[in-house]
C-alpha cells in the first residue's frame, strides 16, 4: 500500500468538499451533508487505500466502492474526478442536469467507478454482499489471486432498512472477509436526530450477526486509514466501520438535520468554505492533489501490473464474460432439443432447464429464498457456497428475498454471471424494488417465481398471486415470461440467457395438460397462433397454466361453429418488439371479440384485447381451497368461459 | 392468574396436536411441523396465559395473539376451538376447504380471536409491534387501565426477514413493553437446517434492539408460563423468549425439514399419535380441557368484569371506534369548506387536510418513515409518541418503510383509529405485501405517497416513480386517488376517512397550476367532465399534476376547431364503481380519439381509452434533471401533446 500521505489526503478531502459544495450550489439541489461529513472517508478511500485505477476500471480484481448512501453522489463524483475517472469538471458543474453523468443518484453505467446504482437505501449494501461474494466464489473457483474488498460507504438510513439487516446477517454467516462497510454515523437523519427513532447499538447488532467491528472518529485521516486497513487485513469475517462524523461539516447547520438535503445557497456556501479553509474560488481544486493522485495511481498501478504477471506466469487467462462463453451457445441449443417431462408443473419444467443449464455453463449460480424444494431451484449435483467453500454454485439465501434480490444483482454485476433466485410470485412483492433496480441497472438476473395464481390452492389467499403479473409488467426494462409447458419454459430460458436485462419466469405449482401445440420459437416472439382462424370472430388468447384451457376453450366454441383462433402469449414484452403486422396477425384483423384468459387480474390486458374485450380473469383476492374448486369458484372452467364468450357474443 | 394447571395443560397441549394431525391429514394439506413442536406453547398461551374470552372477542384490554408464523395456522385453530371460539369441529375438519373460516393461512375477520391476516413472514410480528404501540397511545390518551400484552409467536423465517428487524428495532426505541415475541426456535427452515443460512446470535441481536431476552425449552410448560408471566411483569423493554422446540414433535420426521409443510399421511399420523400418547380417534380432544378451559374462563371473565367496573367507577365509558366518532361528520364537513391554498403542491394541499383533521377528529395518528418534511405528514402541535409519553399522534417511523406499512395495519386494527403513514411513491415498492395485506383485511390505512412522477426532477429515475401506479392500482380493495389540486385533495380525504379499506393518495411534489374547474363531488366519483362537448372528437382524460397540463392541450385544439372533452380522473376505483351510463358520458359515446395524459407508464390504461386511445406518458425509466426540462424530454408540453394528437386524427 502507498504511504499514508496526509497532506494529500487533507487537500484531497478539501478539494471533495469544495467540489461538492459548488456542484450542488450550481445544481441548486443535492444534499451537502454527507460530502462535507465524509469528505474525510472520501479522501482516505480515494487517496489511499482503493486498489482501483481510472485506466483499468473494469479490471477484475479491483476494490468495490459503493456508495449505499447515494444522495451523497456529489462526494463520489468529485472523489471519481479527482481520481481520473471520466467525469469531467464540466460534468460536476452540470451535476443533476439532463443527460449530464453527474445525476442525483449514482448510476452504473454513466461513469466508470460507480459500481451499481444506489439511493433507494439500504439496497446498495446488500448489492455489495453480493459482490463479495462475487468475488469469493471467484476466489474459489478461477484463481486464488482473487483478493479485491468490497468497501461500503453507509448511512443511518441504510441500516435501519430491514433489507441490509438481511443482507448483513447473511454476509456474517458466510463470513465474507472481503467486506467493509463503513458507517456514517452522523446521529442525524432526514426528519432529526436519530435519538428519536434508531438508539439500537448497532455495534452489538453487527457483533451479533458475526461481524468485526471497529468504532472511530471519521475525521480523523490516520484512523480512517488504519481501520481499512485493519479491515483488509482481518480474516475470517466482514467489517463494520462505525465513523463518527459531522454531518455537513463546516456548513452553519452542520450536525443538523437542516445539512441533510438542501443547498446550502450561494453566502452560506462560501461561509462554509472558509470556515473549512478552501479558498473561494468556484470548483477550486488543491495543486496538491493531481501530482499526489499520479503517485498512488503509479503504486496502484504498479501493484495491478504485478497481479497480472502473476496470473500469467501461472498460465492463467482471464475468465470470459458470462455473455461471450463459449459454453453459452451450446447451453442454448442443448435447451432447444432437450426432451421435457410430459404434463408437469412449469416450476418442474424449468427446473429440469435449470439442471441443464447448470451443467454445460459454469455462469449460472443463484438460489432460493429458503424454498429450493418448493420453487424448484437447486441445481443438483453442485454444492452450495459456504464460508469454507464458496466453489458451490447453490446460495442459500435465508428467508431474505429482498436481500436475495439486491445481492443477485451484486452477482450480476460486472458481467461474469447470470445469477438466478427463486421464490413465491407472491413474495416478490418483498423484493420489488431490488428487482426495480435491476432493471434500471439492465443486469441479467433470472428470477424463477413459482406459484403463480390462486391455483396454488390451499395456501390462500396470503400467497395466491392476483396483481403480481400486472406490478412486474409494468417494470420498465423487465421481460416477464409466463410459459404455458416445457416447450415454453425452454424459449423463456432461451430469452432469459441472452437477455441484456432481467427476467422473471412466472411458473406454475400444479402440473399442466399438454396442448401439443406450443413451440419455442412461437414463444420466442412473445405471442403466436396454436390455431388459426382467418376470419375469425373470436380471438383468444391465453397465458400459462391457462394456455390448455383455453384450447379446451377453442374446442367447445368451434364444436359450436364459432370461428375462434387460438393465441399463446408468453411473454408481453417480445410481442411487443414484433411488427405490428405480425402483431394484427397474431391478436386477429377484426375479430368481434377478443378473449383474454389467465389467471390473474385483468389490468394491463385491454391494451390487447381493447376497451370492449372479454377478460377472464382474477380481480379479488382469492380463497384457500384445492385448485379444483377454485376454478369452479373463479369460473374457470371451458363451460363457464364458454357461456361468457356466447353471451358476449350475442 | 389462574393457577397453574399442569395436567390441564398437558391435555390441552395434546388435544391440539391431536386436532392439527387430523386437521392436516384430512385437508392433505397443510403444515405439521409448527402445531406439533409448539403445541405446548399454544396451550399456555390459551390454557393459562391470555387475558382472552370467547364471549368478549372485542374487548378492548383483551391480550392479542399474533401467529407471525402463519403457516402454524391448524395449531391456532386448535387452540381457538377448544378455547370456545366460533371456530367448530367442522370447520376443523374442513381445514383449508373453500369458504371454510380454517384457512392455509390465520385470515383476519373469519374466526374471533384471529387478530390479524398472517402468512407472509415478518409482518406479524411487525403488525404486532403497531399493535403495542397502539396499546400505549390509548393508555396514554383513553384510560392507564388499558395493559393488555401483545404475544407473538414467530419462527425462524419471521427473524430473518428484514421487516420484523425494522420493526424490532422500533419496538426497542420505544421500549414497547406490553409486547412478548415468542421465537419457534427449531432449529430448522423449509430448506434444511438453519446453520446453513441463518447462523446469527438471534438473543444478542435483540439485546442490542434493547429488548429483555429469555430462553426456555419450549417444551417445558411451567417454563413457558414463567417466561410469559415475567414478561409481562417486565417494565421498559419488550421481552423476547427464545423457545428451544423440536419441530414436528412426535413424529417420524421431527427435528427436521421434512416436517416443515408436507402433512404426514394417515399412517405416519397415527404413529405420530401414538408416539404423543394421544389416543388413535380421529379429532381427539382430551375429556379434561372443557371443565377446565371452563374454570380458566370464569377467572379470565372475573378479571374482565372487574376491569370493567373499575372503568365504570372511574366514570369512563368506552372510546366509540374511528369509524362511528362523533367526531368524523363534523371533519368531513370542515374538509368540504376548507379554503386551499392556490397553485400549491398536493402535497402540500394534503397537508393542509392533515392538519384540520389533526385538529377535529382525535383518531387520526401516524407519521413517515424519516421524510415528514418532505411527504409533509407531520401533524403541527402535536408532539410525537416517545417511550415516555405516548399520548402524541405523530410517529416518527425511522427510515422502515416496510416495518411502516405493517405497523399502520396494526394500528387499524381493532377500528380506534384511521392510521396514515407516508413515504415518497417509489418507495412504496419497500412495503407493497404491507399495502396488500391491508388490503386484504379491509384496514382504513391512509397512505401519502408524494413525489409522485418523473416530475420530481433532480432526484432522479431511482426516485422517480413509473410503474407505480400501475402497482397500486392493480391491487384489489385498495383505493388509489390522484388528485389534481387542492379541490381533489379535499376529495381524496373525505373519501379516505369513510372508506371500509384502505386509500392511497398520490400526490406532487411540484406546485400545480390552479384549473378553477376542478370540485369536490366530481372527484368522489373517481372521474368528472371538466369542459363537456357533446359531440367531442377528442376526449382528454388526466389525472393528478397532469390537468392542468390537459386544460392547455384542451385550449389549443379548441381553438383548431377541434372539439373536445376534459376529464379529470383523479380515482380508478370509484369511476368504477359508478354506472356505465355515467362512464360512457364522461368517457364520451364514440370520440374518435380518447387520450390519456398521466406521467407515468401507461400500463392500464387501455381499459379506459381503447386499444387505439392514445396514451400521453412516461415507459421508460425518468432521469435526473429540472422538472422542466424532463417536460420536454418526456413530451409533457401542450406542444407536443397537441402534435401527437393531430398526427393520431389524421
Amino acid at each position: 500500500m502507498t504511504l499514508f500521505n496526509t497532506h494529500f489526503l487533507t487537500e484531497l478531502a478539501s478539494s471533495i468538499r469544495s467540489l461538492s459544495i459548488d456542484a450542488i450550489d450550481t445544481a441548486r439541489s443535492g444534499h451537502p451533508g454527507l460530502p462535507l461529513g465524509c469528505g474525510d472517508i472520501f479522501s482516505v478511500l480515494y487517496g489511499h487505500f482503493l486498489t482501483i485505477h481510472p485506466m483499468y476500471p473494469n479490471w477484475i480484481n479491483r476494490d468495490r466502492f459503493v456508495l449505499s448512501a447515494g444522495h451523497g453522489s456529489a462526494g463520489l463524483y468529485a472523489a471519481l474526478h479527482l481520481s481520473g475517472f471520466n467525469v469531467s469538471q464540466t460534468d460536476i458543474q452540470r451535476f443533476r442536469q439532463l443527460h449530464s453523468p453527474t445525476a442525483g443518484h449514482p448510476e452504473y453505467r454513466e461513469i466508470d467507478g460507480i459500481e451499481t446504482t444506489t439511493g433507494p437505501l439500504g439496497q446498495g449494501l446488500a448489492t455489495a454482499v453480493g459482490m463479495a461474494l462475487q468475488g469469493k466464489h471467484l476466489k474459489a473457483t478461477w484463481h486464488e489471486s482473487i483478493d479485491y474488498q468490497v468497501v461500503v460507504l453507509a448511512g443511518d438510513g441504510c441500516l435501519m432498512e430491514g433489507v441490509s439487516s438481511e443482507a448483513s446477517s447473511l454476509a456474517g454467516h458466510l463470513k465474507l472477509d472481503n467486506l467493509v462497510v463503513i458507517y456514517d454515523a452522523n446521529s442525524i437523519c432526514l426528519d432529526g436526530p436519530i435519538s428519536e427513532c434508531f438508539t439500537e447499538d448497532v455495534a452489538a447488532r453487527y457483533q451479533a450477526y458475526g461481524w468485526h467491528v471497529q468504532s472511530i472518529d471519521g475525521h480523523d485521516l490516520s484512523a480512517i486509514g488504519e481501520a481499512l486497513g485493519s479491515a483488509r487485513q482481518h480474516q475470517g469475517q466482514p467489517t463494520l466501520i462505525i465513523a463518527t462524523t459531522i454531518i455537513g461539516k463546516g456548513s452553519q447547520v452542520a450536525g443538523s438535520s437542516e445539512a441533510h438535503g438542501k443547498p446550502l445557497g450561494a453566502v452560506e456556501s462560501r461561509a462554509t468554505k472558509q470556515r473549512l479553509g478552501i479558498p473561494d474560488s468556484p470548483f477550486w481544486v488543491s495543486e496538491h492533489v493531481a501530482p499526489a493522485m499520479a503517485a498512488h495511481h503509479a503504486n496502484v498501478e504498479a501493484k495491478i501490473q504485478d497481479w497480472n504477471r502473476r496470473i500469467a506466469a501461472a498460465g492463467c487467462s482471464l475468465p470470459p464474460l458470462a455473455s461471450e462463453h463459449p459454453q453459452l451457445a451450446t447451453t442454448l441449443a442443448a435447451i432447444e432439443s432437450m426432451t421435457m417431462p410430459s404434463g408437469s408443473a412449469t416450476r418442474v419444467a424449468s427446473h429440469h432447464v435449470i439442471q441443464q443449464v447448470a451443467t454445460l455453463y459454469d455462469r449460472l449460480i443463484g438460489g432460493s429464498a429458503d424454498l429450493s424444494c418448493s420453487d424448484s431451484t437447486w441445481m443438483k449435483g453442485h454444492s452450495a457456497m459456504t464460508a469454507d467453500d464458496f466453489s458451490g454454485r447453490n446460495i442459500k439465501f435465508g428467508v431474505r428475498e429482498f436481500a436475495m434480490g439486491a445481492m443477485a444483482s451484486g452477482l450480476a454485476l460486472g458481467g461474469m454471471y447470470r445469477p438466478f433466485c427463486g421464490t413465491f410470485l407472491t413474495f416478490s412483492d418483498y423484493m420489488k424494488n431490488a428487482i426495480r433496480l435491476a432493471a434500471m441497472m439492465k443486469l441479467p438476473v433470472i428470477y424463477q417465481l413459482t406459484h403463480d395464481s390462486i391455483f396454488l390452492g390451499e395456501d390462500g389467499p396470503t400467497h395466491q398471486p392476483v396483481e403480481h403479473l400486472a406490478s412486474l409488467r409494468s417494470i420498465p426494462q423487465l421481460t416477464v415470461f409466463r410459459p404455458a409447458d416445457g416447450e415454453e419454459t425452454k424459449a423463456a430460458w432461451i430469452h432469459a440467457l441472452q437477455s441484456d436485462g432481467p427476467t422473471a419466469l412466472v411458473l406454475s405449482r400444479q402440473n399442466l395438460p399438454e396442448t401439443g401445440l406450443t413451440q419455442v420459437a412461437g414463444a420466442l416472439q412473445g405471442a403466436y397462433i396454436l390455431q388459426a382462424s382467418p376470419d375469425a370472430r373470436v380471438v383468444l388468447v391465453a397465458t400459462g397454466s391457462e394456455v390448455a384451457l383455453a384450447k379446451l376453450v377453442w374446442e367447445a366454441l368451434t364444436a359450436k361453429g364459432i370461428s375462434t383462433q387460438l393465441v399463446s402469449m408468453p411473454c408481453w414484452e417480445q410481442f411487443e418488439r414484433q411488427s405490428r403486422a405480425y402483431q394484427t396477425l397474431v391478436l386477429g384483423e377484426t375479430p368481434q371479440l377478443r378473449v383474454s384468459i389467465e389467471a390473474q387480474s385483468d389490468f394491463g390486458w385491454h391494451r390487447w384485447i381493447g376497451r370492449d374485450g372479454l377478460a377472464i380473469s382474477v380481480n379479488r383476492f382469492g380463497h384457500s381451497a384445492p385448485a379444483s374448486d377454485l376454478a369452479t369458484e373463479f369460473g374457470f372452467t371451458p363451460e363457464s368461459i364458454v357461456a361468457r364468450i356466447t353471451e358476449a357474443l350475442s
